[in-house]
């Protein structure tokens, strides 16, 4: 989650919300992203897509079974489908998205008939910190 | 949605779930896109996130306000996800998928409050084709 934490640091340099994560495979890391909706111009450039998009070209298939996702924010609706599709084993979160997450609120993906495959589902590690992020990016945009 | 039923055709043929988008504005066709999950090793590569990624960078924006969406079957969770990240403002969606859907089905993301953007949706339209060709790939894959 350090690591996740880091990138998404990082972003705020680039004007992108900071949310970052790092997909790890037997304890190593096999993709790290950030946010890049901004700089890319891609309103699917979530950081959790990124990096499931950049663990499945470096592993050469489709499927990320076996594999950890750690990422600061509550996945949207958007991002849990991906990580449903990907088939994801463990899915890390640090600071829970009442406004906008799809896990523990709204959609709750993986919790409806129509999702094919449920992450283990662990929160809260580095809440405080990536709180602290998102909260100093939006007070300083005002 | 003949373009988008052609697009699902021809994805048959590369050993893909035959299921094609097409994205519009002002009349006109921006990008089209057909499932390519499998070809592409990517779980994200849905006809739609290809067809809404293509049409961003086509446009040179993140938010593709007044296009139009034309899809031959109903969008999962992560696609209505990306649908309303994009502000598109019209869906059309030809059959509907009670398995996997996530509009009037599971997640039904649009009507959350998580959701903060809602596009008109239509359905209906190419229904009967889409619903023969996905079946028939099924049958034949068996």
């Amino acid at each position: 989650m350090k690591q996740a934490l880091a990138a998404a640091r990082a972003a705020v340099d680039a004007g992108e919300v900071p949310i970052g994560a790092v997909l790890m495979l037997d304890g190593k890391v096999i993709a790290t992203a950030a946010n890049e909706t901004r700089t890319g111009r891609d309103p699917t450039a979530h950081a959790e897509m990124l990096v499931i998009r950049r663990a499945a070209e470096a592993l050469g298939q489709e499927r990320l079974e076996r594999c950890d996702l750690w990422v600061t924010l509550e996945p949207c609706a958007m991002c849990a489908g991906a990580i449903a599709h990907a088939r994801i084993a463990r899915l890390y979160y640090a600071a829970p998205d009442p406004k906008g997450g799809g896990v523990e609120h709204g959609a709750r993906v993986f919790d409806q008939p129509t999702c094919h495959h449920r992450p283990e589902v662990y929160s809260g590690l580095g809440e405080a910190e990536s709180a602290m992020l998102l909260r100093e990016f939006f007070v300083a945009r005002r």
